[in-house]
């Protein structure tokens, strides 16, 4: 992962587009992705969305990424230290014999 | 990535929340953990959102990345094999000489 | 509405709100409400997010419009008017005899 | 508005879109198009998204509440109550004398 974030700075930097990127534009660029991501979803059952959509879900994930890439590059964030870091949290919040099977547990995450 | 994808569905099975899984809920859950990161920067400039929001923005850049792997393993896509596609993609789309310093341009990605 | 867009300002003001009310910021607060509606939805089924959560949904469907009416408010917007425009082109961009059942033309709305 | 929601189901009605229309996917459409509004302020300030993008704002903000309309119609709500209501309970929750000037106060509505 670190490699790739490498290449995408770097795609970046050759376009001069660091400029643009503050914190707070970037992370208005992540909601957004998530929402083209979620616009393969609309009106379709998972079954139609993968049949009709695939190509388009995996580029708008593949641009959801990047964005947490270079937003986590802007902030000096290490990506799998901060997931990591994350899920230890969890693992405490949600002990396994009273969080098993729960939506409502997993609605709190 | 791999072994923390890893982590987070053993984390999932072991809660056996993966019956709540399917690509629809997961895509909306991604779009509304985007949100909450974007709420850090809400009414504040950038420099306010690091200095008071930093630890919760870190949490928040974990739950999107956690839905990413997530929504990755039930749509059996390699995380970054997608991020390397699309930047293959926007090298082509965006060469260097038509595109350096524009936002215009960059406003299309 | 135009009488609720005005309480709704009188409310604002009393509090002394109006100082962080930029377009900008509203827009972002409209989205976030946005996602905390849909959140209602989330790991449920349409008949289990009436049964269980009619009454969130109420007041975050309220949040969205008391954002609406802001940031038309700011831009000088009648919010009527601007409905009724768009309703005109969609009527022209929409013919009854091409649109009529077909979820592709309504995608692209 | 009223008049305006009446417009607008029959502007769905006569399309035969009616069909598409359950809330889960009208509360995905709402948040969509809560991102397309927001969108027109990405990378820009205040002055730059007002200037350049005023009239994608007028149909992006029509959008939003058009969907607002429609999903109120489906869960028969009526929004002028809805918003009246929750203004309500805001004036209870942030009095006067606590919320003056507080971003923090703004922060948790």
């Amino acid at each position: 992962m670190k490699e790739l974030q490498k290449e995408i700075i770097n795609f970046r930097d050759q376009r001069d587009w660091g400029q643009f990127h503050n914190p707070k534009d970037l992370a208005i660029s992540l909601s957004l992705e998530a929402s083209e991501l979620l616009e393969n979803f609309q009106w379709r059952s998972n079954e139609e969305a993968i049949e009709e959509r695939i190509e388009n879900i995996k580029d708008e994930l593949a641009d959801v990424l990047t964005y947490c890439l270079l937003l986590a590059h802007e902030l000096n964030l290490d990506v799998e230290e901060v997931v990591k870091n994350k899920l230890q949290k969890n693992i405490r919040k949600y002990p396994v014999a009273e969080s098993k099977g729960s939506r409502k547990k997993y609605n709190e995450l």
